[in-house]
């Protein structure tokens, strides 16, 4: 992953998850330079954050950007609207979470970045196996977007092109786990929960508590969460 | 396009320009319930969006919503970064009017909150054929956002289709303005100047001003801009 002896640039989505601080470890073993970019979007959970800097400094980040957008000027999801609640049990079909459009809107704002950068790769954690029913963590989707990103930006009409990986897409959250133990990432510095208290430990019960919990139980790994 | 006597909805994008106006009044002839959607995104020419505000009113919008979202904290066009000028002759390749991947952004952004408002029509107003040389304009651009957006959305997995019409793209300035003139657009209210003064006043000598006095000349139409 060099050029001329430079370590090329990577932008890496980090949300402070486990899901996101794996893909940092795993585009770090890689080589790039990773410049890690958070979203201020509204979100109810914001010790996210907070987590995400704790996250990207102790993996060695080059740097880390917090871009801050509204999306509660649109609202629509359990995370971006307060008249919507999280519910504390899976339900059917696409969950009230789920931020319209939020991967499209992340992923285009990545690419300007990276654009910006003059970074030809760009990493995010998304997930197919355990994605809690999000259409925009479908592989179909991840390769659209690429596709998309290859003819949206001057890299694209000067012949530069731009790779989207998604490493943990065909992953299960135990397999995830295991990847990441074994890059040295520690998972106590991550934050999955939607609906975390003041001091940052997890409810336990949503959908991500759940499926971050079961992971960790499939790993046959301790689960080094701080729960409330 | 009506569907048990409701009026569609559509999500139009105005910026306050002569392109976007001639769509929103294309997407009004269709018989659309057009919402129309601005950004704020901390460009020097931020009277485009009082503009954006007039022509949506006249044009028979059914609200008019500005976003805003600071594309300053990327930088990297002259339009975004005051320390980048706007040229005043065009130059070779893509100019630094460019901002990175803005159209990727504001059209993921616009299928947030048509998703919100279950909208399946977006329109567009760029161009291919006077087009200044952004890769975001071009019509395999649109058909690659067109097919990632059909993949990415809650309406995507139901399977309601989501439609993004750029009826302008092989359009010259001169046959725009003369399909807007038809349609009762009054061209006086919109500005496309990248360096107006405070008074809204055009500058006559940008790759906007120069693109547009041009069609205006070719469709052998009176301009109505006012000039500083």
């Amino acid at each position: 992953m060099t050029m001329g002896g430079q370590a090329r640039k990577a932008v890496v989505l980090v949300s402070g998850g486990l899901d996101s601080a794996t893909v940092l470890a795993m585009a770090r073993a890689q080589g790039f330079d990773c410049h890690a970019l958070s979203f201020d979007y509204g979100q109810r959970h914001r010790c996210e954050l907070v987590a995400a800097e704790r996250v990207a400094r102790s993996l060695g980040a080059v740097e880390h950007r917090t871009f801050t957008l509204d999306l509660r000027q649109f609202g629509g999801s359990a995370l971006t609207d307060d008249a919507i609640a999280v519910p504390s049990a899976p339900g059917e079909g696409i969950p009230v979470t789920y931020v319209p459009a939020r991967n499209t809107v992340f992923l285009s704002l990545t690419l300007a970045w990276a654009e910006v950068l003059g970074a030809g790769d760009i990493f995010i954690g998304v997930n197919a196996v355990d994605y809690s029913g999000y259409p925009d963590c479908r592989p179909e989707f991840i390769a659209a977007f690429e596709h998309m990103a290859n003819l949206a930006t001057r890299a694209a009409v000067e012949g530069r092109h731009l790779t989207l990986h998604a490493p943990l897409i065909q992953l299960s959250k135990a397999e995830i786990i295991r990847a990441g133990t074994a890059l040295g990432v520690d998972y106590g510095q991550t934050l999955s929960c939607y609906a975390p208290d003041d001091a940052g430990r997890a409810c336990g019960v949503c959908d991500s508590c759940r499926l971050r919990a079961a992971g960790f139980a499939a790993a046959g790994l301790p689960d080094p969460t701080p729960y409330q």
